[in-house]
């Protein structure tokens, strides 16, 4: 998985009958401070999370494997909302 | 998914049968406010999107999870068309 | 998919049983005006392809979706041959 | 695989129910001395990996084949720790 | 696939059980001239491969397409020893 904060929503009406009810949204790797740096995703929430949290993503057919996302057309989906990062002993993100 | 700009479409009249009668499209990965900045990729079309418009695409076995789709040799596919994009509160793409 | 243009052959004698038969092209991604600009991959060609012709290939599970590579070890196929390319309403490729 | 070092761990509480139990830690792909020198992913742990070592992690839908993470929503397992690397006839990374 | 060269071997005695018996190795991507060029990955080998040979290795799913690593939890596999490349009609490898 990836480690992400989410910064966006993305709304849309027209699209695949499968994605009907899916919460989409922005999410920005980042790195074990939280801090966004990397390239930006759009990924199905399957753990109600929401703008400004931290959360770990997965891509590909495995993205396809929670109850939300069982057999639609979705190739990332937010799995985790991440509490704590540690690098080497030290904490490095903490939620709250 | 990943959030990209149609900018144009590919033809093609010698192909795998499989794939007779998709539409290709030349879709551009673009940032929250829908300007082209990425990689090009040609996806097939689940929805009526057309040049100009902003779209999820989803890649890997995910782009054969839909009706259009389904068992047949694709990778890419545009699966919904983009209204708004909100970021950190501020909305950063309408459509229209 | 992918769009990229044929550049050249790679021959193996010695290889998985399942790869027997196939045709291994080395393929350069390129642009809209079919110029070569990225990365290299070998695929395996499922529609006739030559050098010098600009092809769209898909990647992954995909990749195994057509009859010429049903259940083999096989992550690149060449799926059809481009004829034309339009971005933005200007012709940018065609064949021939 | 990708070879990578342990270099820290994370936790979740709020998660996808198939997660519950898994260990998550964050590997960042290093190169054949065992430096860390690329991106970073968060690996499930199947083989009781800890930080500091150097393992191989497997991603996509072969990161789902262990009995650890079997039908889970998983895309990146760590499947073995690295005792040793060789490269050109000479030892370029040792385990202790 | 991507053709690389071997550039050494992997070790590893703690590891998942379905990897009990296989050959990592060491693979660097290279260009049509042999030339390691490119970013380097831990394939398992398929085809008895050696340091210092030119091979193409499949990544995701098609990697678990062999007799060797069938249902094993592998995403990168060594398919093919490459004899030639040529490059627009002119041979730009050629093994031994």
């Amino acid at each position: 998985m990836v480690m992400g904060m989410v910064v966006g929503t993305v709304v849309s009406t027209r699209k695949e009958d499968e994605l009907q009810g899916l919460k989409f949204l922005l999410v920005k790797a980042c790195d074990a401070d939280g801090k966004p740096t990397g390239s930006t995703v759009v990924a199905v929430d399957a753990v109600g999370a929401g703008v400004g949290e931290v959360v770990l993503y997965a891509s590909g057919s495995s993205a396809r494997q929670t109850k939300v996302t069982k057999d639609r057309p979705v190739d990332a989906t937010i799995m985790a909302i991440v509490d704590q990062v540690e690098v080497d002993g030290a904490r490095r993100y903490n939620k709250e």
